[in-house]
């Protein structure tokens, strides 16, 4: 459990006004759950949806830092929500370690190479070497922070090795991700060896945006729930584990969508927070990851196109519900085409909410 | 439950020669499980790629009920499964209902017209006058029934109502069928019209598809996946319970993929088999159903591409982890490049199976 950030930081950075998301997070009673989304900086904003509209695409805007600040800051000023996001992308970290990736609009990303033997394996680069190479996301902190002031905590992240290492085996987004479950059944060995590399690529970079002045860093697993509960444990959590051991500067959140089978195991880890998926009850959620955890989730994002009053009452539910040592978001990324103004109703719903 | 078959029908077909998989649906003790693959009669058979590719399209295929029989009986033949399931597709029901779909080569299902406004669920055809227009289903079944003499039990099937809900309102695939789900929350007078008419339209295909020869018949809620907890229990579970109370004449299977957190009602619905996927273990898939319904599944279907000794041991340790009441299956459809000889693997692992 990492309760206490490094004082050196705390030197660096002006005092947080809204620290309510890190105290929530460490466990500590708050007045009212802090709330953020997922994916909150992006095409629910028409400020985002201007800015990218000038831009070539979607990587001109991870990879320049002065751009990903502007949209990092975005609805902090729009929708007042009680954290911000750097803004960037999981497939940063493959792209360093050897394959580059595209996105395609209205497609998703897109690997030009992938990972198809065991000497791909060995050819990659990891650790240290890669991370350096990820100096634009440790600028755009730097410069978040720096336009931040304080207002609110800056979280980072990273995508978890087995979901990273899905896509490189895959190429793409995909329904069963079947390629790259292929793999673990049939080079059980070299499967390890590529986790290995990329949690080693992961810790570096997480220490990188650490020191750049991230106050949380939260790992995706996006493809935990394709996974067999024996896969998880095999080829996921050991991994995962590594990241939550190493990371002991700022509190650790892990999210891994859909692996409900896995939330005792996630509960054990040595992360602060644990992320839920809207397949899940908060009760149940709170009985499957234990009792020493902040949990964060889980409103279905389509709830969002729900009426007003459908919405309010929702959402002040399922803040009852979760009850103490909680973080009020999504149990998935907002959808982009989601009414800003309902956005705000969720925001504004949470901030009202106080525990009776 | 339904324990027995009405006695007309048993005097119209020959004697079933290999009636495992009745006697498995029915919780009686059995030498060892009954085995048969979801997609069996499919891609994975050259047999039907050489004929798939002499045709205009799927759909041919699927409404000539020569060629569905003939695909039907191929992997009884090729692979020696203990059940064949006739070869349609779930989207059947929403084009009698006046909702026509095209199979894009590559892409999946598309439908042309969705449902977009109340007055759209208004105007849908339901019940028998729909139903009547599947008869190219059922005269598929009678020539099936005719060709296989009774060398195995022939499964019928359907979509769950909330599923085929799903697909009417997307009009395609889709990883998070939003526009179905948003239906849901801003529509929810016109959501439960629909998925009664489509359950009364299931009702009668399914009785239509009993009355030609089907052995048994199985839900596919494919869709299960994407709902929260209190949305399936309101949109989902009760139009499946319909379907279970009406179908008295043959055992009913339910298979909700990715809906673990609805297995408790499942266990308590009117059905004799509860398919399970392969992100439940056996034992948590018992725990949460309970004991008295028979197991179906729920081998990861990528197991299928490692080599033989690791198919053999891990479908033997899933036999034995199930145990009683229990059909052998994947926890899905087998995916369509699975090496055929891996296939036979599988079969002949479950088939020489003995309970020690």
């Amino acid at each position: 459990m990492n309760n206490e950030q490094s004082t050196s930081q705390e030197k660096e950075t002006p005092t947080l006004k809204n620290d309510l998301l890190l105290r929530a997070a460490r466990g500590e009673t708050v007045e009212r759950p802090p709330v953020w989304l997922m994916r909150q900086a992006g095409r629910i904003l028409p400020q985002y949806r201007e800015l990218r509209a000038s831009l070539s695409g979607f990587k001109e805007l991870v990879e320049t830092p002065e751009l990903a600040c502007e949209v990092t800051i975005q609805p902090i000023d729009e929708l007042g929500v009680d954290a911000a996001i750097i803004f960037s992308d999981i497939l940063v970290v493959p792209e360093v370690m050897g394959l580059r990736y595209e996105m395609i609009p209205g497609k998703g990303p897109m690997f030009p190479m992938t990972i198809q033997l065991e000497e791909d394996v060995d050819k990659l680069i990891a650790g240290e070497k890669a991370a350096v190479q990820l100096d634009y996301v440790y600028k755009a902190i730097r410069l978040t922070k720096t336009a931040l002031n304080g207002r609110v905590p800056l979280i980072g992240f990273a995508g978890a090795p087995w979901t990273i290492m899905a896509y490189m085996l895959e190429g793409s987004g995909s329904k069963t991700f079947s390629k790259a479950r292929r793999f673990l059944y049939k080079k059980p060995i070299s499967s390890h060896v590529l986790l290995q590399k990329i949690t080693e690529t992961t810790i570096d970079y997480l220490h990188g945006q650490i020191k750049a002045g991230a106050d949380l860093v939260q790992i995706f697993d996006s493809w935990a729930g394709i996974l067999t509960p024996e896969q998880y444990k095999t080829y996921a959590l050991p991994y995962i584990r590594q990241i939550c051991d190493a990371i002991t500067e700022v509190p650790v959140t892990v999210f891994a969508k859909n692996a409900w089978f896995a939330l005792p195991e996630i509960g054990q880890l040595n992360c602060n927070v644990v992320g839920i998926d809207w397949n899940t009850t908060p009760q149940e959620a709170r009985r499957l990851v234990g009792e020493s955890k902040t949990l964060q989730g889980n409103l279905d994002p389509c709830l969002l196109y729900a009426p007003e009053d459908t919405i309010c009452a929702t959402t002040h539910q399922m803040v009852r519900d979760f009850g103490d040592k909680y973080i009020c978001n999504l149990g998935h990324g907002v959808y982009p085409d989601t009414p800003l103004d309902n956005v705000k109703i969720f925001v504004d719903a949470v901030k009202s909410f106080t525990f009776e």
